[in-house]
Formats: C-alpha cells, sequence, structure tokens
C-alpha cells in the first residue's frame, strides 16, 4: 500500500500552491491540512522548527519535507508519473536557475516595492524588480512555459506580454487550475492581513 | 571526444571550492580560469550577465551554467563517476535543504557578523549566526559527512565540536585537499581585500 501523503499549507499561499501542482501532476492523491499563520500549530512547528513556513510534505513516517522548490524536487523523484523538471541535465539545470532567480531576484524585491513605508527604498525595490521581471520577459519569448511546452516551473506574474502569456496558459491548465483559489476569496484574504504583512517587512527592514 | 569544461572561478572562493571539487570527485578534466572580481572580465560578464558572479560552468558550447549548488547538480547529473548527492530520493532532499541552510541561513548572517560597522545590527547577526550553526552541529552529532561516510554537501566551519570534526574530515580528504589554497595564501588574500568587502556590506544594509 502507498504511504499516506499530507501537506501542511495555508489558503492562497503561492508556495502551497506550487506543491499541491507538483502532487497532482503526478496523480499522487494527498491530503491537505490548512493552517492559520497567524496562530501555527503545534504540528507545523514540530515538522518545520527551522522555518516555521509552509508548504510542508509529510510522506509515510519520514521527517517532513520542507521548502516549496525541494518538495518539487522530492515529489518529482519520489513519485511515478511524468516528470516535473526536464529530462536533461542542462535543462534541469536552467529550470532550477530559473525558479532560484524568481525567488531570490523577483519575489522577495516585488513584496518590499509592494509593501515597504519608505519611500526612496521602495523606489529601489521597485526598479530592481522591474529590471528582473524583464530578464524573465526575455527568457519566456516564444515560449509558452519556462521549459517548453508543458507545466515547468512555477513563479509569479507582471505587466509584460510574455508573462502574461504565461500566467493565462499556466492558470488555464486543467491540473493547475483544479488547485487555485477563487480570486475574490484570495483577495478577500490578503486584504485582511495586509496589515500584518506590511508591518512585518517594514520591521524587518528597520532591524538591518 | 568529450567537450571541453572550463570553469571561470577565483582565489580563495568556497563557491568555486564546491564547483571544483564536484568536477574532481567526479574525475572531469576541466579549465580553471582565474578570474579578478575587483575588475571583471567581458567573459565572466558575458556569460553571467544577471549575477555577475564566480563560479561559472561552461561545458562545451551550451550557455553558462552559473550559481555553485546549481552547478554541483548538474555535475552530478551530465556525467558519469561516484554520485554526489544521496541517490534515495528523501535522502536527496536532506542534502538540498541543508545545502540551502547553510547558504541562506549561516553564510550570510556570518558575513554581516564579521563585516558590519553598526554594534547592535552586529551583535543580532551573531546571535543569528550562533543559533544556525547550533542546529547544524545538531544536525552532525555521530556523522563523519552530512550525508553520511563520504564527501557529501560543502559548508563553513566554526567552534562546535561535530562541525569541527567534519572540516577537518573534509579538508583531509584526497580530492578536497588537492584543490585548496595554501592558509597564508587564503589569509594574505583576505586580508588584502577586508577594506572593500566591509565597505560593500556596510552599504548594503544601509541602502534598505
Amino acid at each position: 500500500m502507498a504511504e499516506a501523503v499530507k501537506l501542511i499549507g495555508a489558503f492562497g499561499s503561492p508556495f502551497v500552491h506550487r506543491a499541491e501542482v507538483a502532487l497532482r501532476l503526478k496523480d499522487v492523491p494527498y491530503e491537505l491540512i490548512l493552517e492559520d499563520l497567524t496562530n501555527k500549530s503545534e504540528l507545523l512547528l514540530r515538522h518545520n522548527p527551522i522555518h516555521k513556513t509552509v508548504p510542508v510534505l509529510l510522506h509515510g513516517d519520514r521527517p517532513a519535507i520542507c521548502e516549496s522548490l525541494l518538495i518539487v524536487e522530492y515529489v518529482d523523484e519520489a513519485f511515478d508519473g511524468p516528470p516535473l523538471l526536464p529530462v536533461d541535465p542542462y535543462d534541469r539545470a536552467m529550470a532550477r536557475f530559473w525558479a532560484q532567480f524568481i525567488e531570490q531576484k523577483c519575489s522577495m524585491p516585488f513584496w518590499m516595492a509592494v509593501w515597504l513605508d519608505d519611500g526612496e527604498a521602495r523606489e529601489g525595490f521597485v526598479r530592481e524588480t522591474r529590471a528582473n521581471l524583464a530578464l524573465l520577459e526575455a527568457r519566456l519569448q516564444g515560449k509558452r512555459f519556462f521549459a517548453g511546452d508543458g507545466v515547468g516551473c512555477l513563479v509569479g506574474a507582471a505587466e509584460f506580454p510574455a508573462l502574461r502569456s504565461w500566467a493565462e496558459a499556466y492558470t488555464s491548465d486543467e491540473t493547475v487550475s483544479a488547485c487555485l483559489p477563487p480570486r475574490e476569496q484570495l483577495v478577500a484574504n490578503f486584504a485582511g492581513k495586509k496589515d500584518r504583512i506590511k508591518m512585518a517587512v517594514n520591521a524587518m527592514v528597520q532591524r538591518s
């Protein structure tokens, strides 16, 4: 019998979405356990004491696997089904490079650009985000997905045309759309936690 | 005929060391091209326009592969020889997790703790570094290397006994020691660039 797969997640998290899509593309049945991130459960803290973040993947009795990109690679390697990363080593390296690029150079400055109070610092992050999205845009030119014709690595969105086409192709995919939350619910959720995020981001910058 | 492998590196870089050890463990012949990072070459900027960092791996005519951990995974997958990452998917996930942990949670705060001028901010990074090294120390208890008995994932060092034993075991390895620079040369090199690093680190923090 296959070992049970559980995913600790939270509503609206793009990182959790990434892990869910990986499991669904591999046709792995899983139980989704939703956390309230303002009041983290003992289950989450016990399984991810280092980062205390979602998603966390529990597969049978092994200690948890944390970090969404690591979960994607694990799901790809541990389960049968269509490969998630490209098969060729060089193409795999490129997929990992752009996934990391998005994580480090797009998501972080994007969130800083959205939530920072200090106008000058915020402007710097706006410029950085736009410059890095332009690099992504160039990378996507003429392609349906980052790694070719199928749903490959998973990312954000923007006003650039190739990125917009990608976002449309990505969210239209049957497997993906089955685990996307309704837009209104997502917007309401973000509106509800806006002040808390803003405070955390500004405190983070003041620390350094 | 095997395609030529070139590694763009810089003296004393632990990230370049990581890539060199991977190539040597796989017995891949390579040409090391040393950069002067105060005056980056057209070759480096052309092949790594996004991060502008070393190491950069050139394999045949393909576009470059950047980022040391991605180079390690590529070398592991593209060349025959002993596996660098563990073979079991779960163990691979753990190896990747700790390599990322070291990169994000140990190296960065460590450098901030060493180079920051502001006493209070520096103290925060000292505490963070020590707390995270304690987690690594616990992870290494009773093991020779992070992934078992062979040279596995590659990291820093500290005053903790298990980490110290690891550092000794790691640097005593024949493949590793063959591409480590002499200690005196390394110290002189760091002393020479101390002021420049200090200035860059402090400017980075002031930006945010």
